[in-house]
């Protein structure tokens, strides 16, 4: 029995994230899985892991978290001698990237996590996309990849030489969006698309999907 | 001459963030002004400091950081040892905090900053309220201090028993906020309010709010 589980569904972008974070340490976990459209999220016991009734919830023996993000953060820290380095011990270093994980949070993640809502969520249940979020939320999408072509420019990751959280923490709505009309947003920027296919093809994100083809 | 510089603004919430943080840890620091309204945030050389053209830009020696949220990390992390402790050296407690830091990005911030921007800054500028903005934001900050009032009940702040970066975070929305209509949604809710007493009365913040009175 696995000490490691996350209360989620293997097709949440947020549940992806820390698998994919998992899967990189090399930790052994277990999904429990969360029926969302059944709304187990907004019931007890779910509610006791995550008070704001949303999946994931994760526990590691007896420590209990949400939010994917502080979940991928504990993972990296509290196992930083497993499997992938995802943190830095240098300070500065360290510094740089935690700003490029805090602007994948509040400058990245609400255009995209919009446009996966509408080009991906929605048509999987059948409900036709607003054409109005989308024409809002594209030019900010590509606001943002515009500043990640020129930071690629100098640097092979976005927080720097090597794969951390923050690559990891776009993996989710990167691999969503990348099969809808957005997809061209990522592919037409050089250094964009070749970070898209270095960090997509991480046999750690393969397991995140091969998930997904259990279901 | 300061070593650690803050280039931003006196009335912007997430500069303000940043100015808490400092005043905490009791470090001497320089307030560089942008002109907002002049745009000097959207050109060089304000761009070379943060590629996404918002304030706070934050300077310390030849470190240079971005995202106010990103700075305070740093800032608590790299003088751990000067004022306030604003995190916890206890890895489980340091988890638990970070579940409640990212609920602060990612649940309370998004309708806590629209409510600000409707009821705060629209009208400094002249601009009139959007109701319907509005009506959406605050149904979803209620079910947020919904979540706060019960969390609050059980610790005496919202990562712990502590004082922390999770609070701190808080304090330049709900500043604003509590001036307007919104403020009945904190006063309503007696742990909510008691807390809310007790962060902004830290002489901290009152140095805060002491830099906008000089403007
Ligand atoms: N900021 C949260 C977001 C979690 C989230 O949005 N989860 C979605 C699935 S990806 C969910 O639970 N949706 C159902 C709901 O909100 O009711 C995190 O990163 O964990
Ligand atoms: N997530 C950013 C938000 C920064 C932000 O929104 N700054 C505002 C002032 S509070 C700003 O620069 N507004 C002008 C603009 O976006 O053009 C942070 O926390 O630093």
């Amino acid at each position: 029995m696995a000490v490691i589980k996350v209360h989620g569904t293997v097709f949440s972008t947020a549940t992806m994230r820390v698998s994919a974070c998992l899967f990189e340490k090399q930790l052994e976990f277990e999904i429990v899985p969360i029926d969302i459209r059944g709304g187990e999220h907004k019931k007890e016991p779910f509610l006791s892991l995550n008070p704001f009734g949303q999946v994931p919830a994760f526990e590691d023996q007896d420590l209990k978290l949400f939010e994917s993000r502080a979940i991928t953060q504990h993972i990296a820290h509290a196992y930083a001698d497993k499997g992938t380095e995802l943190i830095c011990g240098d300070f500065k270093k360290m510094a740089i990237i935690g700003a490029w994980v805090e602007a994948e949070s509040h400058q990245y993640d609400p255009p995209a996590t919009k446009l996966t809502q509408e080009l991906v969520v929605k048509p999987a249940f059948g409900i036709p996309k607003d054409p109005a979020v989308v024409e809002e939320n594209e030019p900010k999408l590509i606001k943002i990849l515009d500043i990640y072509e020129k930071r690629l420019a100098q640097s092979k990751y976005i927080g720097g030489d090597s794969f951390t959280l923050v690559d990891l923490h776009h993996l989710p709505t990167i691999h969503y969006l990348m099969g809808t009309e957005a997809g061209k947003l990522f592919k037409s920027r050089p250094n964009v698309n070749a970070w898209v296919a270095d960090i997509t093809a991480r046999p750690a994100w393969s397991k995140v999907l091969a998930l997904q083809k259990r279901q």
